[in-house]
């Protein structure tokens, strides 16, 4: 089955497919970028544009979307608006979505729940067999976020 | 011009639409309301859904939603992730959004950022000309909503 990795942002949004089936194979990642002038809903709308496209390419069985605890910013309500907008838009898919905090993949990938960046990284390409890691950032942590997701289901 | 007034929440979303065309007239409010069995994200459709028909009902060339200052907490999470949907789906109805503070509400309706609730609901009463105040609550406060982000324009 194919696991779509979500990590939500309304500037950047990583994007992660993964095929389950042995051998574990990454198929698609990357960034979904918005421009900055819009309001947050035309950036909101982009997104969700973008979003609709991967899932209609990929027909995903399961999404992976991270989920994190927050303080009274308005840069993480930003964020967490993008995420409603996102979870909306799978659910009309009818894409089950399984919620992943960020310490669960940590320890799910490494057996530590504070393990730092280049550790997740390390599994995240043994577990896929890569021999590069994915680029950008939000791309990698999507690809962990699926594979959280996958490992845990 | 008419103006939506939305108060977002995930169970029960106030909404209200005024006519700014003298006299100012209460067109239209009430509650969408969603079930609480579905994911969130089935209850953002839900909310959409009803979101596009009042929109296209409508056609409101303002919208005024709350915008509320919060505090970590799973049920503020959900209001603040079915906000986003709501900012979305407007944006993509090409609806400008004005966001509105409770406290703007309660300074620009009654000249007292403190008042309570009654003194609010007398405001809204007077100024279109109500002789019951709009029910339930959460219909009332987007009625308080689309007052003020037209006083406010």
């Amino acid at each position: 089955m194919r696991v779509l990795g979500l990590d939500p942002g309304l500037a950047r949004v990583g994007y992660s497919v993964i095929e389950t089936d042995q051998p574990l194979t990454l198929l698609d990642c990357g960034i979904i970028r918005t421009r900055p002038g819009p309001s947050d809903g035309e950036r909101m709308v982009e997104i969700v544009g973008d979003l609709r496209q991967l899932i209609r390419l990929h027909r995903p069985a399961l999404a992976a979307v991270e989920m994190f605890f927050f303080y009274r910013s308005s840069k993480t309500i930003a964020v967490v608006q993008a995420r409603g907008a996102m979870l909306m838009t799978l659910a009309r898919f009818g894409v089950p979505v399984r919620e992943v905090q960020p310490m669960q993949v940590k320890r799910c990938l490494t057996g530590n729940g504070h393990a730092d960046k280049p550790e997740v990284l390390d599994a995240v390409m043994r577990e896929l067999q890569l021999r590069d890691p994915p680029r950008p950032d939000d791309a990698a942590d999507a690809v962990a976020i699926a594979l959280t997701a996958w490992f845990q289901r």
